[in-house]
Parts: C-alpha cells; sequence; structure tokens
C-alpha cells in the first residue's frame, strides 16, 4: 500500500478515501469521503477501490491482483459502511475471495470477487499496440474547477474525441464513441493496484460521447484484468495513464465500454469492462 | 428453458448436462456430464452455464441475464455436486446474485455472479460492425471424430485462423491470436441465455494460435455481457453464431481472451472476456 503524503503533510486523498479498519475476522468498516464524491454518492472508482483493498488487507491475502469483479447493487450513501470479506478457495497459484459492501439502512450496496495469483516467468507476448498519440504535456487538461469532486481528484488530457461543451449541442447524429485520453490522480501518486482499479473506472460515459450530451448512467458491474505484477506497476511510479476506451452496442437500455491502459512506455497494465445503464 | 428433443426422442445433451433439481431454497443439485467431458473435468462453459441456470431457476429471478462473472477455483470433479445460490439485491430494473457450486471433497470449485435485468425501449446504437466472413455453408467444420467429447458438442467452422495441426509444427515467430469462427452446438438447438454463455467459452486458447501449440491451459475468471432480451435470442433460431476471439497481452502466466458473438444478421448478441492462465 502507498500511503503517499501530500504537500500538506496529510496522506494522499485516495489513501484516505479508502482507508479501512480491521474491525474482526474477515471484517472491515469504512467511510464515504467528500474529496470523491459523485452525483448521488461515490465516484465507483473508489468504491471498487476500496473493496480490492478490503481483500488486499486481509492477513491470508497471497499474490497479487489478476481479475476484478465489481457489481454496483445499490447506491452507496454518504457514512459509515461495513466490508465482509470471505476467502472462497486458495491454491497453488491463485486465491478467490468474495467480498460485500453493507450499510446499515440500504443493506448489500456493492459485492465483489477478486482472484489474486503468483504470477511466474513465462514467454511474454503483447500482440496489442498502444494507439498514437500526443505525449500528454502537449496536451491542456480538461478544466475541473466547480465540477463534482471526484471530477476534480483525476487530471485528464484528451488525445482523442475531447467532449465538448456537454449538453449545449447534441450531436445530429451518433458520434464515435472512442476517446483516447492521459489521465492521472490530482495530485499526482505512485501508481498500485488500488489507484489502477479507480482509474480504470474514470472513463465518461460513452454514451455522452455518442450524443453529445449528457445523460442519466450507472454502472451495473465492472471487471478488470491485471496484466502485471507489483514490480511492473511500481516502475510506472506516478506519471499519467494513457486510456482507450470504446463501446460496441448500445440497446434497450444498457450498453458495454472497453478500457485499455497503458503505462507511458506503452505497456498494456490492465483491462477493464463494464455494462452501463443509461437513458436515452 | 428450451428442451429440445434431439433425433433419438431424449433432452439435448446440453440440457441434460445443465439438469438440476431443486433441493431447497437457493438450493440445487446436479452431475457433471460425460457428453460434455474436457482432458480434467467439465467444459467450463457449462459450468458456467448450470451456474447462470442455477439462479435463473430461483422463483424469486426477475429479468434476464445482463452481466455473469464466473471464478473457476478449482477443477470440477466427476460426479455430484451442489449449488447455492444467494439473492443479494432486487432493484427496479436490476437484480444481484451470488452463486456457488461446491463438491464434498474439493469444497467450493467455481463461483458466480450474475444480473438480471429488465430491458426497457431506449436508444440502439451499433458502433461495431461484424467482422466480413463467408457463409457458415461454404466452411468445412473441423473434424472432431476421436477428440474430446466437449469438442464433439460443437460444430466449429473456421473462417479465420484455424488451428493447423496443433504442436506438429509449432510456429517460428508469434502468430496472431484473432480468430474468426461460425461456431454452434452439435447437435443445432435454439439459442437461449444458458448455450450462449456455454458457447461464449468454446473459442480455443488464444496461446494455442500465437504458438501453433497445444500448451497447458486453464480460465480463471469469464465475464459474459448479453446484449439482447430473450426475443432477439430466439430470433436467432438455432443457427451457427459467428466469434471473433484475440487477445491483448500475454504475460507472467496469464493472457486475457476478448470474444463478440454476432447472430448470422449481425448483431451483436453477446460480449466475453476472461483471463487464462497458460504455461510456455
Amino acid at each position: 500500500m502507498n500511503e503517499t503524503a501530500t504537500a500538506d503533510g496529510l496522506a494522499h486523498p485516495f489513501d484516505r478515501a479508502t482507508a479501512l479498519e480491521a474491525t474482526g475476522a474477515g471484517a472491515f468498516a469504512g467511510r464515504t469521503s467528500e474529496d470523491y464524491w459523485n452525483f448521488t454518492g461515490p465516484f465507483g472508482g473508489v468504491t471498487a477501490a476500496t473493496l480490492l483493498r478490503a481483500a488486499t488487507e486481509h492477513p491470508r491475502r497471497a499474490g497479487t491482483p489478476l481479475a476484478l469483479t465489481v457489481n454496483f447493487c445499490a447506491p452507496v450513501a454518504k457514512g459509515d459502511f461495513a466490508i465482509a470479506v470471505r476467502e472462497i478457495k486458495t491454491n497453488r497459484s491463485t486465491q478467490h475471495w468474495y467480498v460485500e459492501l453493507s450499510q446499515p439502512e440500504a443493506g448489500i450496496a456493492a459485492t465483489a470477487t477478486v482472484v489474486f495469483a503468483e504470477r511466474r516467468q513465462s514467454l511474454e507476448h503483447r500482440p496489442l499496440q498502444p494507439p498514437r498519440v500526443p505525449a500528454p504535456e502537449t496536451l491542456t487538461p480538461l478544466p475541473m474547477q466547480g465540477m463534482m469532486a471526484w471530477l476534480q481528484r483525476y487530471e485528464f488530457r484528451f488525445a482523442l474525441n475531447m467532449p465538448q461543451r456537454l449538453g449545449q449541442t447534441p450531436n445530429a447524429e451518433p458520434a464515435s464513441a472512442l476517446s483516447h485520453v492521459w489521465v492521472n490522480d490530482a495530485p499526482s501518486r505512485p501508481l498500485d493496484f488500488l489507484s489502477l482499479t479507480a482509474l480504470a473506472d474514470t472513463f465518461f460515459g460513452r454514451i455522452f460521447h455518442v450524443l453529445g450530451a449528457l445523460v442519466p448512467i450507472g454502472t451495473v458491474s465492472m471487471t478488470t484484468y491485471f496484466h502485471g505484477d507489483a514490480d511492473e506497476l511500481a516502475a510506472h511510479g506516478s506519471g499519467p495513464l494513457l486510456g482507450a476506451a470504446d463501446a460496441k452496442v448500445f440497446n434497450k437500455g444498457y450498453s458495454d465500454q472497453t478500457v485499455d491502459l497503458w503505462s507511458r512506455p506503452g505497456r498494456l497494465l490492465a483491462t477493464s469492462h463494464q455494462v452501463v445503464y443509461f437513458r436515452a
């Protein structure tokens, strides 16, 4: 776990937002953070990272994250929550967990399955190459002053399909759902599995890009695969990641979203998918 | 549920393989099928379909499958198994379930999370178009006589990257992981969410295509998103689906796999992803 002090001498807001207190065997307590507040609840990426953190901090955890699926069952309300972590199976090279986040009034608000793995040397082959985009320093960050809190915790430098004055000039015809964006924690923070998990959920609703308009959306289920071990993430440091996000289909109220997350030198660190409710 | 009688007057082998007996509240009993036997256990696609079937048959289930994640925790042994189904949360439009398959000696062998949804009319937009491939009738099915049982329960007509004499002439350099294949139940069977779930797992290990050789592999976690409701699947009938399967990265013993599944007229019915262990 990185506990990165920021200029004010405090822990990074991401570390505070995902902080947990062990309250028993496989039991943790946490609290939502104003720093990552979204329209009606905490930013889903931080909820996902918090569920992963609970499994990661379990004393029996072995290995690093390989696969994480988070199901968003109900809005997380402002305030305290409890996380229950259950070890399902530990094998020679993989370990399976089930995690639930609940609140007194709402009941279970989110669940997750987590697979940790001991990664070993093997054939390395990388058929997918990163998109060719301008260096992040040459791109202007989206201005986030006055926006929802969670948007102010990230820096977005669009290389392709920057959202333009959303809602003011809806597209006459459906536009491309594909975007390329350099994204980073704000303030920056050394990359780890938790921040990578949250970064995978920072991509704007694909329907916004298609319509050129904001409509109600919500992630229903999200799965992330991690393609390197802790050393490979640490080697990335605290610079921006390149994200390529796209969608294949919008039908009967739901859309997919696919995300590839690349390190600066073009290593694929994670791939992530989600199914998203939309109203349009 | 389709219960399709085959020429011999019996239920289709897929319906028999996924058959469950309700044994209590949220409890089901099943038995592995020789018809879908793989190298060391049942074909994972049938295990995934059986987990989905358990949730589907729960009397409180509402809606049709939207998202399914299956985690393969341990080999399923030949014989009886129990499935426990737990309702996590039911909302106005989505319903979340957790499912576990266990056996007396091995304990929990597989888990799943399932989201069902009530799908409503909305904007329909299909940015991804199907690959252009020859009609299935013009392609010769892979001969499956003498192969593992589960391979004989499917018909594969490759349009791109047909596996050639695997293991006899390994590739000198890594070859493409992308394949296009028309795939169908053998004998054919009207498509439903269960058979679609299994079909999404019929794609050969991407590492086989890359190496031109068979090496040990195993799916660790698999997620499928369903992009239509029951009527849209029923409209497909019993013909072959077109599958496009690819991989983005092979590193430290694990690879991803992405699959798009298309109806004959080019509707994207499902997208599926998995993370796969390999030894090479």
